[in-house]
């Protein structure tokens, strides 16, 4: 370290727990997961330790285990566990076993690696110094290596570990695997396994590098084999066990024990260093890409670059039949399912900074239009009608009961059946995927025919109310879940009148542009000119509903006549208000769980309406928030920011940002807030940056920053071309 | 909250606590700490949590029970105690009863106010929003206010306050009262007692404001006398209790009784919200005066203003017969006891900004000279030899022995022998006082007897060694404790001629400036010709051990044989290396616990020698120190700016600011580290800011700041003046 800049550089990309923070276990495990895009390894310790919740997640292996309401994103046995003994006493971190003398951990964000390093005492004759270094292979995402390292600093203490592959875990009591095989010879130890219901195949294997002196005891328990190596060590000197672990499933390998043995074959060959720097060099590239840099608030840019930390790792870079969960691959939370939150929350920060991801998370929507079809024509609809959650089929995976409540009752949950907004969520996506990357050949064979799809859905779904003379659509959940089951929610209803006129765009495009595979695309999809002429009308007369004395749109029929409550009083609170108030009670009251006519100003920016109109809508709108979902605070601070309202986009932001870092939400144990950290990315550039591309594919800014800010710098991709773009004055920032 | 700059001036004088923060209860009970330089409260909950540490202390107050090896800083009665029920259920934040739904609790450093808001259901048939809030007037030492609302947010229910005043604490088991009456009339609850062996009377009363209309219920346990409140809320509505509380005692009044309802009849005549007010413009005028304002790094602004706080709460502004404990007045670290850490660390502060309670200091020790001269007498020396730890005494209050160690044993405490430096540290502190200050009236009615006295003690103590013609120290502890009863350090040596040569410059000042009384005192001091001349020949024979090689001092004799261990693969590490390695095997290895030649660089700047001279010895002990002491990061700190080796200095500034904020050493359940707290405001302003006062009486600033702090600005007084100094951009300031 020669510079405090160096300091302060190095400190804004690592988040770090010293001392030991037991208290805290199950927030820093999720806080301190490794991934690379294809696995999640949450931050629990090798040796263990009570209550911890050990889960090693991959993309794309689901199993809907009998008994269970719906599919779990499933955990896999652990490739991380390893024992040590100290002159026979096992290390422990555990109060009253041996004594801790010393702890640090540190997550290094720039090149996804975690360490930890303990000086402990075995209670009894030595006091060592253990590192554990891990990461997740960026370039090869089967790839985990772990490096531990035990130095006797008082003793000469006789080291024993004991490495396994720990096929103990289960979805928190929820059990997905039939074992195949329980393996090992010379350092190499693995598991094969295929799930019960969905039959994924799945080998986890370990090989190990020690001293080559020393001979390895095999043991082979069913589903835990393990390999222990010892030495005794002199004071003042070291040993290191170097553990690679590789995890293969059918959906990459016809024989993914064969692959296992190969990539690890292929790790031990390129040597733990080299391998590191390959690792570190593929994430500089992901950094050049995607970080922002902020000058003037290292509490703000730190959390940034977290949050843009856990969208990358989650971010499957060469998968294009999977995508990302709710809780990421970091915890058990929603059990893996794909949400809204990936198309409205996290793509757009891929589609500018990594298109080539947000291209394979839009070909994971593709990929499942027939389970959006099927959900259709289920439900009496034409088209296609994505699923409110979705796993690896496609198919709604929404539960529709909650688990028994304490007094048995349970809680119907109507999202899978009424939030139909997710399809234009997704057509949303697709096209601002389009606008900014120009990528024809990808909205040609996949984006259109989402788009247009989903648009014959709504144009099935749409009722025409003849009374009025106008069209509706009844029995929706938008955004502001506390409100169940209403009738013409303005979210909803505006949404659906932009995907109808702009599938009428993408209609016209295809034929002007591409008139053979446009209109076979066209004809298969069942387009004709009655449909075209169905959809301008209910663009026309689509019905929104509004005050006529204020000229509020009304959240929804009825929102107005609620009951109102002050909710300031209900502050700070961290459970839900319908957690609080009780389901009846939650839908009586005007309060909105998250953005929701403010998400339509959002997404549709000043096809809203004038910048007056929108503040008329945010004062009216903002007090009544009660910010229930993590997705609310990062879309009011994006809306306040143009607005104007800085103290209150400033405050929103920072708190969207630590959500996690400080676990704001309590619950942070089930996983990341991934649509959080992807929604504070366009607080900061759609926001504070004001960047837009316009109809004639001009980049625009219209900066506010944060007073104290003094520049913000990022690169976006657009047509194509990446660009800087720097805010705030040029001559503060470092070289 | 109308501007963003609003908001991070806020979040810069704020601690937070959001969420509840279970597993940290000892370390937020510390640093939540309220004080107002008489009292100190630990930030215990009202109704009580399950292993907490209640303590309210009042400086002066020490009592030795019987079968105890020292007195103690006693424990008294608390104030805070109200327990609550809601709908008959009891307010708890305990896992299990009721249900939590929001937690903050904010500790505002520039009103010393510590609020905490609960929104909590009670499991049954309600749910309330609490609101803590506690402040220890400023304005009135002797008076704490509480006021805790409780609202109804869902139902109806009956609130009941049962306030006590709780007698039940004690010292860690050790029980230093005797009751005298529990009493109460009306809404006045009190506790009359008196201390076993010191026989300190005090009275805690407390006096209530509730619903008028409403009778209170009067429960007289001795030891516990409680009152109980009791009303019914209607939805959305609130209900406030305010609490009074008074600590009155003989060193303050005869009666305290008396003053106390006095305190509380004139409190409530005041009123809540202007009492408040009172005590927020006290303290504007003490921030006004000690803050430092730090442009570019929030991290540290925050940090230096929470360690500014934990000085200003813990220092004594209207009485010069106590002085700050090691932990101050916020654990029961170290039982309260006075150490060098005063002088040294905390006074520096206090002398630039808040010179009268600097002097209030100095006069603890002037008034407590009895006891040096006793403990000089004892030991067989003439003059003053301050105890190393000091009470209400002045006598040696350390102990002789640790506690039974698991196997018996116990370990002999040499500090209160043999580490003799104290005398000289306070001599220091005094002049550094009467050169900045110019204060003469206090130097020659009370420091110049200080300083000669302690300086007579030295002319007794050296030894003359007749074989090396040379004076010697034998058998001392410096300021690295790790090597005890060692024979010349150079930091006492060198120290103690500094000592005798500032003793013969305040003579002569004595008779040339107030022949009359300078001379009175100097022969009330039996300091004659024979005796100067004694320690002119000790100034000019005294012996350093140095390297004839290296030019290089040793830190004492034979440090340089002894064992060289590498101790940065000791780290990460929390305890001591005295700890570890064992009492015996620390002294023999070349490990410092803290700066030792390095403070007396601190102490004597370019009087130690050359810049090039320091570098060099920096440069051999830097890499030898463990820091196994929080007094040590700060004074490396200091000296590594002076040096230009900002990294280190910003690093172990870094360290020494957040040391409590973030238990690096994970003992502050004990209580603050109030010398590391001083300790970081002399980094600040002698280190970064290079501030010194010539000899000539000129400020003279060599600014060194980190790279990214863009300004520093804060006042010191110097000789009667305020001086303002600002360094780095001004124009890039807030107004």
């Amino acid at each position: 370290m020669t510079s405090v800049s160096e300091i302060i550089e190095q400190r804004n990309w690592q988040v770090v727990e010293a001392p030991f923070n037991a208290g805290k276990l199950s927030h820093l495990e999720t806080i301190f997961t490794i991934g690379n895009g294809f696995l999640g390894l949450r931050g629990t310790f090798e040796e263990g330790y009570p209550g911890e919740m050990v889960s090693t997640l991959a993309h794309g292996i689901f199993n809907h285990a009998e008994g269970e309401l719906v599919p779990d994103l499933v955990n896999l046995p652990n490739p991380l566990a390893v024992k040590i003994t100290v002159n026979g006493v096992e290390f422990s971190m555990e109060r009253g076993k041996g004594q801790m003398l010393g702890y640090r951990r540190v997550l290094d964000l720039r090149t996804a690696c975690l360490t930890r390093e303990v000086i402990w005492h075995n209670g009894v004759d030595a006091i060592v110094k253990l590192r554990f270094e891990r990461f997740a292979s960026l370039k090869n995402p089967h790839l985990v290596a772990q490096r531990i390292s035990v130095r006797a600093l008082l003793g000469t203490p006789i080291i024993r570990f004991n490495s396994r592959v720990d096929g103990t875990q289960n979805n928190e009591g929820v059990h997905h695997w039939e074992e195949m095989q329980t393996g090992g010879e010379g350092d190499l130890i693995f598991l094969n396994r295929v799930t019960t219901q969905s039959r994924y195949r799945i080998a986890v294997a370990s090989l190990h590098q020690f001293n080559p002196m020393l001979k390895a005891e095999l043991t082979l328990t069913a589903g835990q084999p393990s390999l222990a190596y010892q030495t005794s060590l002199a004071v003042d000197s070291e040993v290191a066990l170097i553990k690679w672990s590789a995890i293969h499933t059918n959906r990459d390998s016809d024989d993914p024990l064969h692959a296992a043995q190969m990539t690890l074959k292929a790790a031990q060959q390129q040597g733990y260093e080299s391998s590191y720097q390959a690792h570190v060099e593929e994430w500089a590239t992901y950094w050049h890409d995607s970080d922002i840099q902020i000058e003037g608030d290292e509490t703000a840019q730190r959390a940034v670059r977290f949050c843009t930390y856990h969208l990358l790792i989650a971010a499957p870079r060469d998968d294009d039949r999977v995508s990302i969960g709710a809780k990421t691959l970091s915890g058990p939370g929603y059990k893996g399912h794909v949400f809204w939150d990936t198309e409205l929350f996290m793509v757009p920060m891929l589609t500018l900074t990594q298109p080539k991801i947000a291209r394979n998370l839009l070909m994971y929507r593709y990929h499942n239009l027939e389970g959006a079809r099927h959900k259709a024509q289920k439900s009496g609809f034409a088209g296609a009608m994505f699923p409110w959650e979705s796993t690896d089929t496609g198919e709604e995976t929404t539960p529709q009961w909650t688990h028994p409540l304490p007094d048995g009752t349970r809680i119907r949950i109507w999202t899978g059946d009424n939030e139909q907004h997710i399809s234009t969520d997704i057509a949303y996506a697709v096209m601002q995927y389009w606008h900014w990357t120009g990528d024809d050949e990808f909205f040609l064979k996949y984006g259109a025919e989402i788009v247009l799809d989903t648009a014959v859905f709504w144009g099935s779904r749409v009722e025409y109310n003849a009374d009025q003379g106008r069209y509706e659509l009844t029995n929706q959940i938008g955004p502001d879940e506390y409100h169940e089951n209403v009738n013409n929610s303005v979210f909803t209803n505006r949404m659906t009148q932009w995907h109808l006129q702009t599938a009428i765009t993408v209609h016209d495009w295809l034929l002007r542009e591409h008139p053979t595979a446009g209109a076979g695309l066209i004809e298969r999809l069942g387009i004709n000119t009655q449909q075209l002429t169905r959809w301008r009308d209910i663009i026309a007369r689509m019905y929104l509903p509004k005050d006529p004395q204020t000229g509020l749109l009304e959240q929804f029929e009825g929102f107005f006549k609620l009951d109102r409550i002050d909710i300031s009083h209900w502050q700070p609170r961290v459970a839900n208000l319908d957690a609080v108030l009780g389901h009846e009670r939650t839908q009586e009251v005007m309060v909105i769980k998250q953005a929701d006519i403010v998400m339509l100003m959002a997404l549709l920016g000043d096809q809203f309406g004038s910048r007056a109109e929108q503040e008329h809508h945010w004062t009216f709108y903002y007090p009544l928030v009660d910010h229930g979902s993590s997705l609310s605070p990062s879309i009011h601070a994006w809306i306040a920011a143009r607005l104007d309202h800085m103290a209150d986009a400033y405050k929103l932001f920072h708190y969207a940002a630590n959500i996690d870092l400080e676990d704001l939400k309590g619950n942070i144990r089930d996983g990341i807030h991934a649509a959080a950290a992807g929604g504070v990315w366009q607080a900061l550039v759609f926001g504070f940056a004001g960047l837009n591309l316009d109809e004639m594919g001009n980049l625009r800014l219209m900066p506010k920053l944060p007073s104290h800010w003094r520049s913000v710098r990022f690169r976006v991709w657009c047509k194509g071309q990446q660009r800087q773009i720097v805010i705030g004055d040029e001559t503060s920032t470092n070289p």
